[in-house]
């Protein structure tokens, strides 16, 4: 069904990888030395050369990926957006966390001297594309527009599912970059799973982000951490991302419950990392009872082969495991599946959560039956980690303790909301222990992505006109700093 | 020579294990829940139970460390001031990054959630003490400070080193977080390497801290890497510590420097991370004539024989590999080693840096005679990571490009100053690039250790009686927070 070569474009040659990663090490020292207000100009540059590409890339992006215009324009304006918005972070310079302590001799533990703590760039990044966001979390996405940022030059591998228009946005970016005088090397794009692994293990590339499979997440994260250097990896993984439903929020809105829950997991054929791949009802819930007898909506196709195989199979281990089908679409299994609901009991879960709560790519989702509140802490307990989990609850409700366990479970936790829109902001978390992220204690959207690619240094002592700008007694820019612990 | 028996006591059972980790995880639950002010008199507590246990634990360190009682005295202060200085970080809260973004229907990208991020903590957290510093990264040493002031239950695995000290010293502070109201499992203490490797590899453990050697570092870390869910490992491993020495300051003060780095070297009879191993001089310089004639204070007794004969060890492959004896005590090999200076040139170093360049724990350091200002770039960048670089120079020299240089290869970077001295303070940073740190993100000294311990969550959505107090709108809480990215 899927119009798509995976393999359109030939791997990236390892002797090109050697001028790529010689030409990005030479381009770390030019931008770590360069200004921030310059720096903030080239991501602005991206975004509207991307904006102004938006027709051709768009067109292409939907023969690659089969997502439908309107959801792929509405990615690229997210991109770009996040480009313009990490730009005005570069310059606030908060990612910095500048800190001044004053020499003090009368310091309690012994005399202290003058330190000034910034941070800088942390070298060359290596980016690992996502499938599923062919703008978002690809060529230009969060950890592209991150490690830029950050002052970092940044080598793609590209996703094999959207080859053509990963080399088409490089090379908008690339030309943008050039133009507003970026150092060449900055950026670079390759192709190809051996080279993948090679990037990760060059101690030129000094960190890594990762958006794609456990499986495959996993493998280059112990790669990262073989190498003699290890580095930070910065992995998504996968996530289940669990929506607690209380008893009294499914009397007073079970039906509406339901709708909403359809359409996210459905959404984009439910090919999200916060697509909710479980609910939790309580028994003989009016949600159930909606969700047995509701229409489910057609499915689309989904976004290559191989993810709409691996659906299939993760679908049908679910099924192994026990899950009914209580409701499903005319062609499950099909070319373009059909989406499909499951129900299991608590105990079955308590029972067999590995295989029960593993992450199903498509659009599938379970049930769980709870046969009393008390249950929810153990059930909640049961999942690994996650990017997402939610509540429905009512005003009324006692879920304090609940919502305590999704926290330590989850990065973001939502109140009466769905977890399939994940918004650019300052406070965004997008990230949570393991497998939902191989760091649990960084984001992957948001402006705090940026600190993922800088690294702190102090300056001792130093006389004020050897300090970095944002370091000196009368320094011109206005960055937020601590000064004396104040 | 060495009074102490290694193996006084007996490794902690596989089944004590098990209770410490049960209590440890479900105090983890109660401080995550309970409130930081309460958290902060935790840290009071034990620093005034130290204190007023100094004269005992401090003459049991001298035995089993053979450091000076002078020494200890200090060191236990330093230790206690930690405590007490992350008590009111915790109050100030600016270790939780809050930021709060308001509902925002005209978001460019779209329609903006409430969302408010803060940070709890990441849970039981495993600290390795170090064997230099039997207080201050020790059992209540930093790692524990830090772990405890972000909220994580600790389990230390004392060092065999000054394993009776370990045993005291947990015994007041467990007594007096008992006194003070923390949950039980707060914290405790274990004896065994076998022991170390099963609690970094326990599910319940989700973080760990280390000093001490690059090959017991190492081995932990990818213990901790390699577990179903990889957890966070800061350890703080191995460095050198150089000091470039310009043409000007030689001139201007090379005798004085000389007489400095001798005093820096010898400290603790050279048993520092941030002992100045290495330090690079000019040709024909006045720092060397005076190093090659000047008086070498006395040996002192090191911390055990293991690291004595290790240490002796290391001097022996710095000699194999071509460096020539400029200056030594009388008994550079014995029992209580005398210090010892080596000479070699910037060619040697450079054609052999891993052997030239390794770390010697001990009294002794290695000079480099660099043939012109145009090597230091090269010979900077010939070491790997470092906890600390120095510089000293004077007001006329250009030294903006090697400057540049350390701050990509150390954690902290001095100007005329010497490393040995790491006060903690707000600015501190005491971590540096692979294998100063096996975290170059992070810093092991100073209140921005306390994020180590801590993992962001985002609430989206949620009313205000239900969010933790730091987020609310009408907050009681002065928590400084970023609201709307201001």
């Amino acid at each position: 069904m899927n119009s798509t070569d995976l393999n359109t474009i030939p791997p990236t040659e390892l002797s090109e990888l050697e001028v790529i990663l010689s030409a990005a090490e030479l381009a770390s020292g030019q931008l770590r030395r360069g200004d921030r207000t310059t720096r903030a100009t080239y991501l602005i540059a991206i975004a509207d050369a991307l904006d102004a590409a938006a027709d051709p890339l768009v067109l292409l992006a939907h023969h690659e990926t089969q997502l439908t215009e309107v959801r792929l324009r509405g990615e690229l304006n997210r991109t770009t957006f996040q480009l313009r918005l990490f730009a005005e972070a570069v310059a606030d310079a908060r990612y910095l966390d500048v800190r001044i302590d004053h020499a003090d001799p009368e310091w309690p533990m012994g005399a202290r001297p003058d330190l000034r703590r910034t941070h800088i760039p942390i070298g060359p990044v290596a980016v690992f594309a996502a499938s599923n966001f062919p703008f978002a979390f690809s060529v230009a996405g969060g950890d592209t527009a991150s490690a830029l940022a950050a002052g970092c030059p940044v080598v793609v591998k590209a996703h094999s599912g959207h080859a053509e228009l990963s080399r088409e946005t490089a090379q908008v970016v690339s030309e943008a970059l050039a133009t507003a005088g970026a150092p060449p090397g900055s950026f670079a794009l390759v192709f190809g799973t051996a080279v993948g692994r090679a990037l990760v293990q060059d101690p030129r590339i000094k960190a890594a982000g990762f958006t794609g499979s456990i499986s495959g997440g996993r493998a280059l994260f112990e790669l990262a951490q073989s190498r003699p250097e290890p580095i930070p990896f910065f992995g998504e993984l996968g996530s289940n991302n669990p929506v607690f439903v209380t008893q009294a929020a499914d009397t007073a809105r079970g039906a509406e419950i339901a709708g909403e829950f359809i359409a996210s997991f459905t959404l984009g054929s439910g090919q999200f990392c916060t697509k909710p791949g479980t609910v939790l009802v309580p028994l003989n819930s009016r949600m159930l009872a909606t969700l047995r007898k509701a229409k489910l909506p057609d499915g689309a196709p989904m976004l290559n082969e191989r993810i709409r195989s691996g659906y299939v199979e993760s679908v049908r281990a679910l099924q192994a495991g026990g899950a009914e089908i209580i409701n499903a679409g005319p062609a499950p299994y099909g070319d373009i599946p059909s989406p499909i609901l499951h129900l299991v009991s608590a105990a079955d879960v308590l029972a067999n959560p590995s295989t029960l709560l593993a992450e199903c790519f498509g659009p599938s989702a379970l049930v769980i039956e709870y046969d009393n509140a008390g249950q929810l802490g153990d059930l909640a307990l049961a999942f690994e980690g996650q990017l997402t989990a939610s509540i429905q609850a009512e005003n009324g409700d006692d879920v304090a303790e609940l919502i305590d366990t999704l926290m330590v479970k989850a990065g973001r936790v939502l109140w009466n909301q769905w977890p399939t829109g994940v918004s650019v902001t300052y406070a965004q978390q997008h990230g949570g222990p393991y497998p939902a992220s191989t760091s649990s204690v960084s984001t992957s959207v948001g402006v705090a992505a940026i600190g993922r690619f800088v690294r702190p240094v102090a300056l001792q002592g130093f006389p004020q006109r050897q300090l970095p700008d944002e370091l000196r007694e009368d320094s011109a820019d206005p960055v937020p700093r601590l000064v004396d612990g104040r």
